[in-house]
């Protein structure tokens, strides 16, 4: 089972790469709730690729056709479906390479968890293109999070090994700051870190090879008592499905694995009412969730994104027909550094993860 | 919802730490297995406190009660269910600070999500004791896997700063090294760091301090093929259940954050094929999972432990009731660190996730 | 799987007749509702058999243990679990017959289920004694919808061939009709044909036969509004539960297969606005749902309840151990009807099936 | 919730009547499954209207397009998706009697539940076309069972009082038989009865009238073992998939509400070896499921379909904008008798219900 996800509100993703179409259905919303078509729009572009002389130049047309769930500009209430039709698909490329392992990539496990009867073409529904019904959901909740003043918003902390200047200050984070970040193609807190982050994904692309990189995401306004223990904490919700990206191989909270390096006297994060009243922590080592459930504090998380597995350069592998050691050079046209494009689905998979725990 | 997981194998788990009795209830296990008693209460054993100077010298009696699922020595095949009765509960503990929210615990976040009806008491519903069942859950599915060859170890990377000697060879670990481990009350590859890891945490008890640590498990021999593309993923599972445990912050797969920093030439495992046929991988910087299903490589993760957050040390919180800043100064019997005992916790919910994923 | 049902709330029931202790988890409820112990009480003792001539004379005590989410008399909002144990077995009754299938009774389909390790002893978790953590758990969800002026109250309609005096009006269930009737052990609407029942369930007792019947059940005061076209109707979840419960072979909403000989023109319902401008239909053949969805008229429906498949009188069956036709007497103390002892679990299930779809 | 489904299979449906268009996902099928295009178009043809006379003169084209899950004839093993466009709309059919609730449709229910915002338009989400995705899906599931030995067949038992000449031998059922059935396009085992059903539904539509009928559907050669006790039943199954198709009121196993009459020693089952060594029954009163598991008899269901509420005749309603009672007469073009076109769609979710259960 791959494609079903949720309680509360319940997705199901489909979708090969090379097939006709990919999609998703988001079951569960409100109905009433106004969908903010340019919004969505506006996410998917982050996603999409050959945006930038940073990312692959294959043109996705992330265009997007809702089919049900939604009339007169609002959401209905029953299931809400969207496909994206596949086009600028160069099934040619893969072709050569039919046969061959591409290491870093699903091929060998895909072949066998399916028994050799996957749509291998283009990663089928491995490929990183069926994140973008995932932004397409996830657009609508960051919105209904949004206009309840719940924001979302990531900054690139790290490109291979190269930091951003700053990280967000665990205890506040400015909607300014937020809403910057938002609108960036490539989204830093230091400008002048963020250049040289980006000549070196373009070195590195001319190099042939790839680099991978770290997500800083920050969810503020969120109020208290969201979340459960055990398994539906915060921490498991949006990790399921950050883990769900293809390329994720880390999430911490807080301060995450850091934090285990910590004593007690350090780490806990010692309460105190603010002058409007709220409850507040002077420190924020837990990310704002504490036994699964969020204490108001901003929820901050960070996502470890592996290096583009398609690299230029000649590689050992296996050709799992002749059943023999070969080399395999990848063509075509790839991603020197997927982590800009990575953001807006973070985001997305943060929303919804949220939204499944909350009431609006 | 907090006690329902999984799709094959569901999970029902139930408690308060000072109600009658904590449980859990599995469903879906095949009928027909032998249950080894002392296999199961080998794991709790090496869970409950009160066995080490290292930890509270608090006795819970982890002695559990199979309900049902259970006839002859073998599971049935219909639902499963086990209790822990609480004794050993000293309620006058938690008296003298009711009221004062405890920092880095869920005093404050449960007392929202529930509305101020939860069961306080020694953490009720939040309390690390309700890993006892997880634990009695989880041995049932790792002697399943053991039974099949499949293999799950860990051992202590880091008790705060001090690190490990070693950490598992990522491409090849031996049988024998996972059961000396399983063996060991404080799990370590180089015994020499073990014992400056055990004289730290004496020495920050005394402090009235706790500190965290970092678990690294291997699950050996998967066979490739198991798990899915996106929401079912093995890490996806895994993490799951990991963030469910309380005081986990942080969960990383094969080189995890690390990972971030490489190029794609370095990261990625190229494949190929050894003498005994076998498909393998020169490195295993992918943990042995690539799109969420297993390569037959070692599946390789780390889990970030916070310190235990009850500390003597003073300090600074809110009297919710009287809505006002104050101190705080918790007694009683408290783990200075639970990363030896969550060791167990962390290897149950594994095999819990992978069982979920596989026929058997 | 067997045990697992449910969205917003869950239940994990398990337990076998002969085993430790049978049970049930309920996770979803909301924190702070008051729970009523001595209503729970009586509507197990309406199910409890042992009470009446009428029923077997085997005394099945049903005291239950609350173990978690229950915490100074209100749910926590944790997963509330209790067990009963089991007491009263008299497993040499089952010894002799062991091997031989009894007629209408799961030993076979059990058996190959199971792959023959199921606790066949009294019907193992087959028995109808399960029924009891239902009724539990039903309990509580009724005095829910109770304390919101949601009412639901059933009327024996048939046992075997012989008739209640009346139905209910469909459109207009009084109150105090539903409570008289919750008060007897053996509820109808006319008294007269309720002692022909009686006598003719003794008669047939003394036959060594048994005699199954139709209950009809109706849910008084549900607001419109609740429930989902296609696949969380009100039909689905009430029948799904209603059929998970032993000896239910038919279920049928307003006329149900009444409905099917009629016109468009005489089942319609058709709409007026009362004077107390509520919505209300002239008739009730929809039995309170169109489009899966209530709509404020009295929910209404039927469950046909088998005959007791145990008997006294020989019967022909097959050794499956011999592997060879044959003859059994069952001996023992069994039910001739079960059809009043099932009303509270009817009443059970549906309570928990609308709470289910509902906000409260 | 309304549009997911399933444990093994998983369902999502989607879709409003004059939306773009409707569709579902199933997710679970096991790869490499050959898909039939063919046999599905069949199965979707018979539920068409605008075949016959009998129904609706409204065209909807059933083309289907999959999306997904589909790859070289084959399931990929990966979530399959299907739409189907929504032409052949006539909104101005339904724009006349806006404001005014149909009686016997889900126009109040649909809009208390969805606060006024479903998509009223032709029936919405609640619209008897949504049912056409579930014969999609439910193919596929016939088919794979067909390709087991396993069919499903159905025959009209009865269009308001005429009842079919005879009904399945519940014992035995010939595969020559299922198959005739499955060709008629008005399946019944009296070609004369079947003939005055024809004629009484053509008369009843020159009335200006509906009709509404019973299916009895039989399921031949599936193996015992199948199903579950308690929660996941095979009546369950089925019978929550069964009403969640609009007009169903009623579902009855084996005898049904029949056997609620019977007596113990008339309804039970008894068993024998036959000689080709296979266990059976002299009589199937319990209709092949005993436990919520199969026995390896024919599973028999019936399900109660009500009549169109769609008629000419003018009806008494409501005006729900003026809150004022007054009258209303459809115009259209609807089903006399949808009883016919119900017959693929309780064959399609008794599939589904069934091969969700299963290993295969």
């Amino acid at each position: 089972m791959s494609g079903v996800w949720g309680n509360k509100i319940k997705l199901s993703i489909f979708g090969e790469s090379h097939g006709k179409a990919i999609g998703i259905v988001i079951d569960g919303l409100k109905s009433g709730i106004e969908i903010d078509i340019d919004y969505i729009k506006n996410e998917m572009e982050r996603r999409a690729p050959g945006a930038s002389p940073l990312s692959t130049p294959r043109k996705e047309t992330d265009k997007f056709d809702i089919l049900s769930g939604y009339f007169n500009g609002r959401t209905t209430g029953t299931p809400l479906s969207a496909i994206i039709l596949n086009n600028n698909t160069r099934s040619r490329d893969y072709e050569k390479t039919a046969g061959l392992l591409r290491p870093g990539h699903a091929d060998f496990t895909g072949s066998i968890r399916y028994r050799g009867f996957n749509d291998y073409r283009g990663g089928g529904h491995f490929s990183g293109r069926i994140t973008a019904p995932l932004v397409f959901a996830g657009a609508i909740c960051k919105k209904i999070l949004e206009d309840k003043g719940i924001l979302i918003g990531s900054h690139i902390k790290s490109i291979g090994a190269i930091e951003d200047g700053s990280c967000f200050d665990p205890v506040s984070i400015s909607k300014e700051s937020i809403l910057k970040l938002s609108k960036s193609k490539f989204p830093v807190l230091d400008e002048v870190k963020g250049k040289d982050m980006e000549e070196s994904i373009l070195k590195i692309k001319e190099e042939g090879d790839s680099v991978g990189g770290v997500i800083e995401t920050v969810v503020v306004n969120l109020p208290p008592g969201i979340g459960n223990p055990f398994f539906d904490s915060v921490e498991s919700s949006i990790s399921h499905l950050l883990f769900s990206i293809p390329a994720v191989k880390g999430v911490e909270f807080g301060e995450g694995f850091n934090i285990a390096s910590m004593r007690g006297s350090e780490a806990n994060d010692e309460y105190y009412i603010s002058e409007q009243s709220t409850m507040k922590t002077y420190t924020n080592n837990n990310g704002g969730v504490l036994g699964g459930i969020t204490n108001g504090m901003p929820v901050i998380f960070r996502t470890a994104i592996k290096p583009t597995p398609s690299i230029a350069k000649t590689q050992k592998t296996v050709d799992i027909k002749k059943k023999q050691n070969t080399f395999l050079k990848i063509e075509g046209r790839h991603d020197p550094c997927i982590v800009p494009r990575a953001v807006p689905v973070v985001e997305a998979v943060a929303a919804i993860g949220i939204l499944n725990l909350m009431e609006y």
